[in-house]
C-alpha cells in the first residue's frame, strides 16, 4: 500500500463545520477517524459515526439520507451495525472511497445538497457516548521499544536488552474481555505477590499497579489460516489506529510470569479511545524504519527497504495523571510524560508480517497493542514505573503529591497527534481510565 | 456445586437406541454430550445436538416437536443457534434441566410419544459435521501438571519445577482465531529458529513440531470485571469438558519467549474434539484433590477441603498417531502414551477461581485448557517431546517408522473416556488433527 499524498491531505482544506477549522483540534477534514456512537440517555442502538470538528456524523443515517450506492453507500451501510467488522473487512479501496466521499461532502465547497444530506446527521460530541468500535476476535500485545526494553532491563538490573530483541518484534496475547473504551472504571487488580526476602507469596490488592501507553492497531482484511502476509501488503492489513493503556500490575507480574509470560499481571483492564485515525489519513507522517544501520538487517520476512513509506509515524503522544486531588482543586491533570511513536524499534507493517508469517490467521478487527512506547529520552518513557526509576524516585505532581504508581482514585489520560508544518493536525482524542480501590475481602 | 449423584447415573439405565447401550460406546444415555452439527452435504445452519449412541438430536427441532416449555424449552430453542454460547450463558439448573428431560425421554421406559418425538429428530452421527460448539470469546491455556512440568524441565537441563508452580495454577492467553475442531489440517508452521551453536536465527518450517495433550474447558456462566468466583462456586462456572490439542512449534517456542512467553509456537492451530461432555455426566469419576499434603495449602483463595467433590477427575485419556503408512497399510493408528487427568496438579475449579481471583470477567463460551497432562510414568506423557526425551530415543511406530517430533502427513488423535465399576462408561470422542507441509517459500 503505497503511503501517496491526495487531496484528503491538502491543508488548505476548509469544512463548512465550523469547530472542525479551529487551530489545534483533534478533527479537521483531513482526519475523520471512526468510531461506533449513540447517544446518551436515548433509547437507541450503537452505530458508526466519523469524527469532524466537535461533531460526530451517523454514517448509517447520512447513507440513507444521501441516497449512496456503489462502493460508498456499501461501505456506510456496513456503519449500521454496532461494531464496525463488516466496514473493516471490506479493505482498503472500499475505506478510501468512503473517507473521500465524507471529505467531498464537508468541503466547504461541497454542493449545497450533499451538505444538507450531512447536515442532518451530525450530532455534537458532548451529547454522545462511545464502545468498543469491533468484536474483537483476538488481542495481542507487542513489545517492540527499544527504549522501554533497554529501560526495564536496567531497572531490573538484567543484562541489556534480550537476544531476540532486535531479531523479533515479540508479542503475546492478551485479554479480550477486560478492554474498555475510554472511561473505563476497574477495581485495582488483586492476586499473588512475592513480596522481597519472603518464602512464600501473599494474596494482596497490587501494590505495584502502572499503565503502559500504547497505540492499538486494528485488523481489517485478515488472512487465511497458513497464508502469510508480506512485509509490503502489511499496512494494507491495517485499518487504523488508537490509543491503548494495557494497565499492569508489575508485582503480580514478576511472580507470576516464568515460564509462560503475564496473565493476571495484565487481564484485569486494558483501555482504548474511542476513534480509529486511519492510516490513509497518517499518510504525511510516515518516516523511514528507524532501526540503525549498525543492527544489520532482519530476516527477510521483515527487512523493509530504508525508503520505504510503511516505516515509522511521527505520532506525539502524552500521559497524563488526574488524581481525586485534580478533581476536587479543579486542577489540570499533571503531565507524565510526552514522545513520539516514530522512535518504535519494529513497524507496523513489520508487527502484522511476523503475526502472520507462522501461519496464524489474522481476522478483521482483531486488535494488536504496539507495546510499551518510550523514547530515548527519561522524560518520554511509557510508563510510571520507567518513569519513577523502580519507586526510587517518585514523580511530582502539580498537586505537590508523588506518584511511584497509579494510587486508587487516578486517572491515566493518553492523548495523541499529528502534527507537521505544512499539513493539518490529525488527533486521536483520548483514552481515560480510572482506578478504583480493590475490592474487599470477605 | 454439589456433585451427587442422580438417576442419570444409574448405569442400569437403558435406551431405546440400541446403538446407546453397547458394551464400550462413548455415548450411552448417562452421557448426553453437546455439540453442534449440520447434515453433510446439505444446505443448512449448525446448530445444536446431543449424542445418543451413534446418533446425534437435533434438539431444537426436538424442542418444537415435542412442544418443550418451561426452562426446558427455554434450554432446547437456545440450541437453535449455530453456537451454543446462550445455553452455556443459562447456568446449570437449566443444563441439569435440559439433560434429565432428555435421559427421560430416551430411556427405554419413555412414554411413546416423547421416545416419538425424539425419534424424529434423530441423524446418524455418520451424516453429520460439527463445527466449532461456542464463539469463544478468549481462550487461555494452563500448566497444571507438575509431571509434565518436571519432565521438560529435567529435559531442558533446567534445576525442577518453577518456584512459583505449586502456589500458581500458571496460565497465558492463547490464540482463539485457529482453534478448529477435529478434523484440522493446516500447514506445518515456520518461524524464527536459533540452531545450536549460531549466533543469528533462520527462517524456516518448524522442526520440531509437538503435540500437546490435555482438556478443554468451557466457560458456562461468567463473572462481572471486578467480581471474582468463589473456588466452591467455581465448578458450577464450567458447562463441560472436551479434548483439546495443543500443536507447539518447540523450536520456535525456544527462541522468541522470552520474555513475554509463547506465541508463534503455539497460535497457527489448535484442534479440539466436537462433543464437550457435561460436569454432571462426569459427577461418578470425581476424586479428592491430588496436592499432596507435604506440599503444605495453597493460599486460602485455592485451597479445597480433602474431601471436597470439586476436585480432580478420572478421565482416562489416549494419544495415537497415523501416519501416511499407516493410512497406506490400513494399519490402525499407533497409541503413543495413556494417562488420567486425575494426576493433574490443579483442579479445573482451582484454574476457573485464579483466573477470575484478580478481577478478569470470563464469559459464557470462553474456552481454557488445562495444560499438558502428563502422568507419573514415562508412558504417561503429553507430549511427544517428553516421550521421545527430546529426540534423544525417537519413539518407534507400529509401522516401523521412528518419530521424535511429529511430520508431514502424521494425524494426531485424542481420546479420553471415564469407566469405573458399577457406573456406565463417559466417552469423549475423538480429536483429530493433520499436519500439511509447510508453505513454499517463493
Amino acid at each position: 500500500m503505497q503511503h501517496t499524498l491526495n487531496q484528503t491531505h491538502d491543508p488548505a482544506a476548509r469544512s463548512w463545520v465550523a469547530s472542525a477549522n479551529a487551530q489545534a483540534g483533534d478533527f479537521p477534514i483531513q482526519n475523520l477517524p471512526f468510531s461506533v456512537f449513540r447517544r446518551r440517555n436515548v433509547d437507541e442502538t450503537f452505530r458508526g459515526a466519523v469524527a469532524i470538528g466537535d461533531q460526530v456524523i451517523d454514517i448509517a443515517a447520512w447513507a440513507s439520507r444521501a441516497g449512496l450506492n456503489g462502493i460508498v453507500g456499501e461501505a456506510a451501510r456496513a456503519c449500521t451495525q454496532p461494531v464496525l467488522n463488516a466496514l473493516f473487512s471490506m479493505g482498503p479501496s472500499a475505506w478510501r472511497a468512503l473517507r473521500h466521499a465524507l471529505f467531498a461532502a464537508l468541503h466547504e465547497r461541497a454542493p449545497s445538497e450533499d451538505r444538507a444530506a450531512i447536515e442532518a446527521c451530525l450530532i455534537p460530541q458532548s451529547e454522545v457516548e462511545h464502545s468498543l468500535p469491533a468484536q474483537i476476535g483476538d488481542y495481542t500485545d507487542f513489545y517492540t521499544s527499544i527504549h522501554h526494553a533497554a529501560n526495564i532491563s536496567k531497572l531490573l538490573g538484567m543484562n541489556g536488552v534480550g537476544a531476540n530483541f532486535k531479531s523479533i518484534p515479540i508479542a503475546y496475547h492478551g485479554r479480550v474481555s477486560s478492554i474498555g473504551i475510554s472511561g473505563q472504571q476497574f477495581r485495582r487488580p488483586a492476586g499473588q505477590i512475592m513480596l522481597p526476602g519472603e518464602e512464600a507469596p501473599i494474596f494482596s490488592p497490587s501494590r505495584k499497579l502502572d499503565y503502559e501507553l500504547e497505540l492499538g492497531i486494528y485488523i481489517g482484511q485478515g488472512n487465511a489460516a497458513g497464508e502469510p502476509i508480506d512485509l509490503d501488503q502489511a499496512d494494507s492489513h491495517v485499518f487504523g489506529l488508537c490509543l491503548l493503556n494495557d494497565w499492569s500490575a508489575r508485582d503480580i507480574q514478576a511472580w507470576e510470569m516464568q515460564p509462560l509470560g503475564p496473565f493476571l499481571a495484565k487481564n484485569f483492564a486494558t483501555t482504548i479511545s474511542p476513534w480509529i485515525v486511519t492510516m490513509e489519513a497518517l499518510a504525511p507522517f510516515r518516516l523511514p524504519p528507524p532501526r540503525p544501520d549498525a543492527d544489520g538487517k532482519p530476516l527477510p520476512y521483515l527487512d523493509s527497504d530504508r525508503n520505504s513509506t510503511t516505516g515509522a509515524i511521527d505520532i506525539q503522544l502524552e500521559v497524563c495523571m488526574e488524581t481525586s486531588r485534580h478533581r476536587a482543586g479543579n486542577l489540570p491533570a499533571t503531565q507524565l510524560s510526552r514522545t513520539s511513536f516514530k522512535h518504535q524499534y519494529w513497524s507496523i507493517a513489520q508487527m502484522v508480517a511476523h503475526h502472520a508469517v507462522g501461519g496464524c490467521n489474522l481476522r478483521p478487527g482483531d486488535l494488536l497493542g504496539s507495546g510499551t512506547i518510550s523514547g530515548p529520552q527519561r522524560s518520554e518513557a511509557g510508563a510510571l514505573m520507567e518513569l519513577a526509576r523502580n519507586a526510587s524516585e517518585p514523580v511530582t505532581l502539580g498537586t505537590g503529591e508523588q506518584r511511584s504508581y497509579v494510587e486508587d482514585g487516578d486517572a491515566i489520560i493518553l492523548r495523541g497527534y499529528c502534527e507537521k508544518a505544512g499539513f493539518a493536525r490529525i488527533g486521536f482524542g483520548e483514552s481515560r481510565g480510572e482506578v478504583l480501590p480493590a475490592k474487599r475481602s470477605r
